[in-house]
């Protein structure tokens, strides 16, 4: 693997790992993960066989990311956030629940978006996709899928609000923002009733230079 | 120790590991730890001196547990699962402090009973017993006792339902349950004003066939 | 470094710890860092370039204290406890975020005032100061500044009480308390509405015998 930095406490069993990409102490990748190029992972991290990143990821100290956790593009996951694939574990090794884990059907995957950014400490329940661009607040228990550019806060974590791209947070006028940082527009999607309600539809809040309009 | 399984860049101290049991890597199991056969320990786990874990016990990475901690056989603690020992800690240094950490007087322990779950990222207050079967939900508070067969969450945590040996909630309809998947059937304790209120009794659900009625 | 203990697991790279001082398994501490005297820096814990640690600290396992974290002396750091330095994270590698990165303007410190305790899995927000003898619950989310000797919990993390120096609650009559441990006595600040009020202001509650009266 070209230009790919392993620190010497790190234990890496996969080979594939895009270049630039840099992995930290105490940190074990195991066989058969894909990581894209220039990434970052810091130490302390476990990045279980299934899991699969894009380009351009940071993924702090102290994650875990199972099989079945994908996460696109440009994506931060912050220090301590957890991730789960199992929505009502038992130990495999207990014998009232061990016929569950005979095949893999228990496991629940996760995606994460392009760009979007999960905060120090939070929990995000399997099953859920995260979207692009959305930021998820510190301590944050995500229970249900993240609208695009959502700011989702909370336990369980409700949308407080919407972010830009670039991570600032947006101030609409009517139905349109834009942002006060890199001046990306964004315009509300139609039929939303208002922000308070918008955690109900895939995408309250789109760029609108896409007009997606999901 | 027979058939035991030590990753090579874990560090076990403990002479007294049963048979069949797993240690991965960037764990460190102090001396004097009790664990069972065929249990699981992943990564970045510490297991402090005093700590007793039954059979078939499934202990995720990330998880320190502390003097004081016991695990029964067949319990899941899910990642990143933060237990306490210590009700109103100080630092041990701090002289206004020290005098209280002259002795193990401080020490406060945790109970986790047959088959119960921790889910993902759950915080468990010294004192508390939780109950057999009973599942915690991803980062849920504990901060009292948990019944038998209970599903808590939140923080603090409450009593929200009332789950099977084998994980699935239960459905009652009146005082009894059978679980939609192993058939296993429940009757509600007597004097139980509601599921809302189980959380004030020891023990709100029994296994119809053990008719404990704690 | 005179009477220094570095596990063999651990790696450290400073050159600047006071005597006394432990530091234990799978801990990573930069170069730069700066740790006071008689300090216990647990497992699995990372200690970035910038930090800097009084004497007669207490760093339990599984924290990552980075750049811009300042502990004052005495202080006690639960298990699992979460930093910040950054207040809405981007992967420095999106190509949206990136030039946010380019200096460190975007860094935000945390300081934690001398004798203060966070609890076993809270998460603090950059750019608060946590008050002297503070106690921060388990699992509480810091948002703001706590106040000198304040007891908080919860997310965000809110005053429910007043701690002494040794740790134990405080009861107050009117307007004084003495400790029913220590025996140290403690006024309520003139202009304090009321203790449910008291986190509005910088400090609630002083020791009888400094009236600081802030």
């Amino acid at each position: 693997m070209d230009n790919v930095y392993i620190h010497p406490k790190a234990i890496v069993e996969s080979k594939s790992i895009g270049k630039g990409t840099r992995i930290w102490a105490f940190t074990h990748v195991m066989k058969g993960v894909a990581i894209g190029a220039h990434c970052n992972v810091g130490e302390h991290c476990f990045l279980e066989t299934g899991v699969v990143i894009g380009d351009n990821v940071t993924v702090k100290n102290g994650n875990e990311l199972w099989d079945g956790v994908t996460l696109a593009e440009g994506v931060f996951v912050g220090p301590n956030v957890t991730f789960t694939n199992d929505l009502y574990p038992r130990s495999p090794r207990l014998p009232q629940a061990a016929s569950r884990y005979n095949n893999l059907q228990w496991r629940c995957p996760t995606l994460v978006n392009e760009g979007a950014s999960l905060g120090a400490g939070a929990i995000v329940l399997a099953g859920n996709v995260i979207g692009a661009f959305a930021l998820v607040g510190a301590g944050a228990l995500v229970t249900r899928d993240v609208p695009d550019y959502a700011l989702v806060t909370g336990a369980p974590a409700r949308v407080v609000g919407w972010v830009c791209q670039c991570g600032l947070q947006l101030r609409f006028e009517g139905a349109t923002a834009a942002c006060e940082g890199c001046r990306m527009e964004f315009v509300q999607n139609p039929g939303l009733v208002g922000l308070n309600h918008a955690q109900t539809v895939s995408a309250g809040v789109s760029n609108a230079s896409q007009r997606r309009f999901e």
